[in-house]
């Protein structure tokens, strides 16, 4: 470097250097530790390092850039900008050349470690640093008087070409490798996955000449109900597709306890069920593939996150262990596999895959997902997390030190076990609102905008358009029955006479509330149920108590705000979340949403490979405490389940959501409601 | 340590220190890095540690040992010698303690590192290092309070016992695990396999309790005519047995390139022949476990030595390329891959495969076998080593450099191709000798030790006991042959008329010697033809011209000895091997045979972890010869036709055995014969 040399300054990175006229804009870049990509290895061929030069003043700079600054339009980029079009004012940053002082934006597509906007929600965003990449590399033709391997000629290729130090590579690639290598006239792309858990870069896949099909990976979430994937684009960070299935191990039992019965009942169960999952996941890829147009042998890694249970039956590991105290896990870290041990056919047989580290016997992978994606160990203010699922996974921390649980709530937040239930689908209802002095209901269902009160609803919805209560509709119909006094502080529902409305009708000893009635047009007849509303109580219950275990080991009788995570968390309405002691009493505004956290977390493991060393740490530094074991979980539990509490004041509630007080014991022995009918 | 404390002096290895009183034997081992085994880690359970005390005056040591010098037999010497035997003088390194100055042997059955003799005939010995070795740990219970995985704490276990940093294990160890862990009250013995390639230490296998079963591993040469294999005791090191089986490669093509033709013209033919050949490794390690009595699953490891074709076929890859010039292999380094990606299922499934790697595309692992065992690089004078199959490998060297190359011998020198031919087995002529004055054969069979001119001959050998000829049989036919005028120096058998003996038989235009007609009883006729004579002409001359083409490159016209490898190269009379020309002329007693010197080699890289690293580096520095381009092999082939040779002079033979110089052209327009006519 001279001081006469022209000075390069790029941007946004503000790195700046001087370079003798003629060095290409990739070669500086790659000097200055610019982040600008290149899969050919500046051959342009690829144009992945495509640059914007600016001209003029550039008073921040300190730099005036003159026409000229860059070489003139060569050849290679007028057939490229012929055959594919280069946007204006780009160049190719392998052919053009430093001429004079010269400004050079890197778009943020030509960046390897561009960022990505998780949603448009957050203000998160994910820095892409996949583990699978793609390089071009033109490999020496075999020689037979330095005889040496296909395979070696290839790593030496890496070597000399992207001082990438030695590769590996299975049978199944070795034995496309020389048809490939020949094919492509022993210029080919190889796609190369690195991470801390396989040191050596592997060799994935092999394409001849220069691979333009993308490379892609797929993050899964693998719940006890459904399995949820996206399909992400490795190199652009972007979601091409996302899509869901049912888990089918549900025909094994509906929630984790009663998989774990069945294998310990049926020799051979664990067995089943691992088939079972790793089926769904393949006809998963195969639809999340094709619905995103693409070759699923492109995707070559998948990221799992997952509870214990989950993780065992995945990995083909009896999990009879973790339906007994002392839950001990087979394994507890993070693993590195390959897609055909899980019989993951559907995919590239050389696929990778990452599976995140459990927490704890009953705390799993996906808790460390959603440790991942909401960093509550970089929070200022004290944070509880609350995944809900058929388990809840709950974590509670800020920079001091992040604690973890979970707990049993079973799956009626889901809309299971609900009378008249079902999953969150079109049909369903999902919100609903109780008039306090009509107590008519209006509500609204999954596929519509519109309110059922509102003109238009029929039409839109249609004859037999509704068809059951999903999660938030029974949480939101329970808080609104809690509202409007129809539902006394200990849950019980009151009689047509009690609560003056004919909505209210006699079930055997109890009452349920009608939300709506299609049975005159064969439809179905929806109501919440004095049944729905004891086991929306147990789930509720379970919540909160692994909560207040998490915030006595804490030391603290509040939080500074809840984040709901989770499937269903988006569509929880904060407010009758807090009427139904779901969660801790906090300000109305203190309660968002995470959306899928879990998911999130596991695209960003999937994106970025260092954040799998990271979510190791934090997991390693988590305090993990055992609801099953502590005695204090049974006192929180039976407490909290009054709505929304029995002793805990709820104060930030009362300020939006004043409650009555009714109680409809009848002297059934209830020594509370006795006390409250007495009061009331 | 302290001056006054007592010395304790180990042998063989003469390491000394002082200790305190009270120091267990093998903690003071461990600390001078004295070579003394234990599976249990000094629990007195393995019985591994076992030492001798001397007790006396050792004036080489400058050492007293009195009585009491260790402590007193204590209960766990005694349960142990109750149970299961003690030799006398022998104690249990970790119960004696060192009570004062001693001297204490290390039998060699007590040493890791011990030293196996590879058999009786050669000096070398077999220093024992296996990849895969037992560890006895001692696992903490799982605790909720402080949750990690099973996994986590073996690997704990592990490091805190054994200074062992890290482990990993595979989806089938770990679907075990927790079982096992419970079932042996987490006290279990595991296998860890860790090599160069295989740097973190893996899980193999998993027992309950303490295995005292053994661990074994198979050392396999892969041939193209037979698959040969040695169960090995990966601690004693000790061949278990031997077994060898057809390779059923034989049906898609006797020789290698009718192997690699069959690839060609059929499509999926590469993975037929790869089938077969693992279904027969498979069928080959359960006859072998049956016939050692061992449970197969205790086979953890296996080593594979083979020419590159076997090669490719074994590992899956279609060896077309090696078919052609430039003969480029997909892989020439060595490879440590898992059983069951050869579909290795006879085995323990998570056994671990080394394969040695290839020198070139003609000269394979089985080549850099040979050089492993017969280290021509360390060689003070200049060795040529053949090993002779259906493809020869030949190595030429000394300290100073050595030279590869292979020659397509073909099958004959098994005894393929030949009239009478069949491989080396009961009933098979492995000898013949022919009267000079008579004419008349006399020979001996494989599986007595009488000439057939002996008494008792018939009696032992039996009617119908003479089935054929082998490979050495029909190297000494035609060497006899030659030096009882029989057949002159161009191969041509001569007629009765010409020879004078009835044993002269024409067929067709040629002439047959006859050996052995038991047709009258049924039997066989067993006969040498002039077809014979031109397929052994044939391979003898591809083999001599490959060893000369290697003296060309080295600059040599001679050299200093012959070692004669390979399964059948212990069985061939060095003086008939010269007398037919297959090898240069040297003094007969600097001819040696190194017996199956492949398998040899395969055995040395299963004992001796080391050995594989030291395998990779001499490869590497071997300078490799392709005869198949080079014009002179063609030229030394067409000079090395003539028995022993057209030009060279073969001064040594001349000493040891003159050859008489028929001619038996007629006038076919031989020109070479009717200038020996003339001269004769």
């Amino acid at each position: 470097m001279n001081e006469t040399d022209p000075l390069v300054v790029f941007t946004p990175s503000g790195k700046r250097g001087r370079f003798p006229k003629g060095t290409p804009v990739l070669t500086a870049a790659r000097q200055l530790g610019v982040d600008l990509d290149s899969v050919c290895g500046g051959r342009g061929i690829c144009s992945k390092c495509q640059i914007t030069p600016g001209y003029g003043e550039f008073s921040k700079h300190g730099v005036t850039v003159r026409e000229g600054a860059l070489s003139e339009w060569n050849a290679v980029e007028e057939r490229y900008d012929q055959k594919r079009g280069l946007k204006a004012g780009r160049r190719l940053g392998c052919q053009a050349q430093v001429m004079s002082d010269i400004v050079i934006d890197v778009p943020p597509e030509s960046q390897v470690h561009k960022q990505v906007v998780r949603k448009a929600a957050s203000a998160r965003v994910i820095q892409m640093d996949p583990a699978t990449r793609l390089y071009f590399v033109e490999v020496d033709e075999p020689d037979m008087h330095e005889p040496t391997g296909d395979l070696e000629r290839l790593e030496r290729a890496l070597r000399e070409q992207w001082e990438i130090a030695e590769i590996t590579a299975d049978l199944t690639l070795l034995a496309k490798l020389q048809p490939v290598l020949r094919k492509g006239k022993f210029r080919v792309t190889v796609a190369l996955h690195k991470s801390h858990l396989d040191p050596v870069p592997r060799v994935i896949e092999i394409w001849p000449g220069l691979h333009e099909s993308g490379l892609y990976g797929l993050a899964i979430d693998l719940g006890s109900t459904t399995v949820a994937a996206h399909l992400t684009d490795l190199e652009s960070g972007e979601v091409k597709a996302s899509s869901g299935i049912m888990n089918p191990q549900i025909r094994f039992g509906e929630d984790l306890m009663s998989r774990v019965s069945y294998a310990m009942m049926n020799p051979g169960g664990d067995q089943e069920m691992t088939r079972a999952v790793r089926e769904a996941i393949n006809t998963l890829a195969e639809e999340i593939a094709k619905e995103a147009e693409i070759d699923p042998s492109l995707i070559v890694e998948t990221v799992f996150v997952c509870n214990p249970v989950m993780h065992h039956l995945l990995l083909g590991i009896d999990p009879v262990e973790l339906g007994q105290a002392p839950f001990a896990l087979a394994t507890s870290d993070s693993m590195a596999l390959e897609a055909r041990e899980l019989e993951l056919s559907a995919i590239n047989t050389r696929a990778r895959v990452y599976v995140l580290p459990c927490i704890a016997g009953h705390v799993g992978a996906d808790c460390a997902a959603v440790a991942l994606s909401e960093e509550p160990g970089k929070s200022e203010d004290l944070a509880l997390i609350v995944d809900v699922g058929t388990n809840a996974e709950i974590l509670l921390g800020d920079k001091s030190r992040v604690l973890a649980c979970s707990s049993p709530t079973g799956p009626a937040f889901e809309g299971a076990q609900i009378s008249s239930g079902q999953r969150a689908a079109p049909g369903a209802i999902e919100a609903i609102r109780i008039d306090p002095e009509t107590k008519e209901p209006r509500f609204r269902v999954i596929g519509s905008d519109k309110w059922s009160d509102e003109e238009g609803f029929a039409e839109e919805v249609g004859p037999g358009g509704i068809t059951g209560i999903c999660g938030s509709g029974i949480i939101e119909a329970v808080a609104e029955l809690r509202m409007a006094g129809l539902m006394d502080e200990s849950g019980l529902i009151g009689s047509a006479e009690a609560t003056g409305t004919a909505r209210m009708v006699p079930e055997g000893r109890t009452h349920s509330y009608l939300v709506h009635d299609a049975t005159a047009e064969g439809g179905p007849r929806i109501t919440v149920t004095q049944g729905d509303i004891r086991a929306i109580q147990l789930a509720k219950s379970a919540l909160y108590a692994g909560a207040r275990l998490l915030m006595d080991q804490r030391g603290v009788d509040k939080v500074d705000r809840v984040v709901l995570a989770g499937a269903f968390g988006a569509h929880i309405s904060a407010k009758h979340a807090m009427v139904l002691g779901m969660i801790p009493d906090v300000p109305l505004d203190k309660v968002t949403s995470a959306g899928n956290a879990a998911g999130t977390g596991a695209r960003i493991a999937l994106c970025n490979v260092g954040a799998r060393r990271e979510i190791e740490r934090v997991v390693r530094e988590i305090t993990k405490v055992e609801t099953a074991i502590e005695p204090k979980f049974q006192e929180h539990f039976v407490a909290a389940n009054a709505i929304p509490h029995k002793t805990d004041p709820f104060l930030e509630l009362a300020k939006v959501a004043p409650l009555p007080n009714p109680s409809f014991n009848t002297g059934g022995g209830d020594e509370g409601g006795r006390r409250r009918r007495r009061r009331g």
